[in-house]
């Protein structure tokens, strides 16, 4: 252990570039989410404003939220109000609505004052071709230096996976639901 | 899109088994302390007192931890003072130190207005067998019934997973370090 943590210790005092992080959580296990929201704890421990744009109504329940609202103004938090949820019906609406929140998501990216923004379920709208690819991607590519950002989702979409700094697949071992366990407040949402 | 949420749906309302959920975070890439964190953030909005006990000594810094004193008595954390760190060079005291973390973590588990319990980096002591494995996996096995417990660290024991109700494999698909990036304040730490 003591070697394995020298040569880590070695690797890691080897790097020098200082940069806004595009990372992506993506596979079918848990965790994608909560690990975004989890880097925001981190951030807002860091005193940086952490902004967040949901692509999927209903996503989020209230329970991060609630607990979010411990730090008032330091977070900046987008909803989808309308549109695109699950079990969506109305595709043009859904277009809209994705477009109205990626429209949000750059008006945070180009706020200097957010340290970390987070994309959640970005991947979903992308995956059903809802916003263009290739402009996100761009856009994503040409943040400003300093900013972090989490874009979440299954099924991440090969162009962002390359453009990424950081890519993680969550892989779903073993699940409660297969046990009959329902979903539970705390838990799920 | 639609079929397959219908399809959740009945899934989902199928499942009628509530219980304190044993959940286990894996595998070498990001996202396993993170997640746990996202889910303190998500049990604190919903009105729980969480318990957090760290096995591994200066595995989390100070972003999370000035983050989550925000919400004060509600987090009950223990960090390791002594010991067992990424560099152990004193088994002996690693294991004295392992073993009061434990200690910490069984009064945690016994406290009722503990909601979710965090073992953050567990699976190492075990990995190193500075615990005893099925003194472990018993006691998590026997925890009281509306108990969350999240353990985290890469090599989970093959009785964890078999014990555990939900075990989450983050992959690495793509890491900076490999780009030359280092390790930065409220990503990384």
């Amino acid at each position: 252990m003591e070697k394995r943590k020298a040569v880590q210790d070695a690797e890691v005092a080897a790097k020098t570039i200082e940069k806004g992080l595009l990372i992506v959580n993506t596979g079918p296990g848990k965790g994608k989410t909560t690990a975004a929201l989890g880097l925001a704890l981190r951030a807002l421990g860091r005193g940086r404003r952490v902004g967040i744009v949901q692509f999927i109504k209903g996503a989020w329940d209230t329970g991060e939220k609630h607990a979010l609202a411990a730090f008032g103004e330091r977070v900046a938090w987008h909803t989808m109000g309308e549109g695109f949820t699950w079990e969506t019906q109305d595709k043009a609406r859904d277009i809209a609505a994705c477009r109205e929140a990626w429209a949000k998501a750059l008006e945070l990216m180009a706020d200097p004052t957010i340290g970390l923004l987070i994309l959640d379920e970005l991947n979903i709208a992308l995956r059903y071709d809802y916003l263009d690819l290739d402009a996100v991607v761009g856009a994503l590519q040409a943040r400003r230096p300093g900013l972090h950002v989490v874009v979440t989702g299954r099924n991440a979409k090969p162009a962002l996976i390359e453009a990424a700094d950081l890519v993680t697949e969550m892989g779903n071992v073993k699940h409660h639901f297969s046990a009959g366990v329902k979903a539970q407040e705390g838990i799920e949402f």
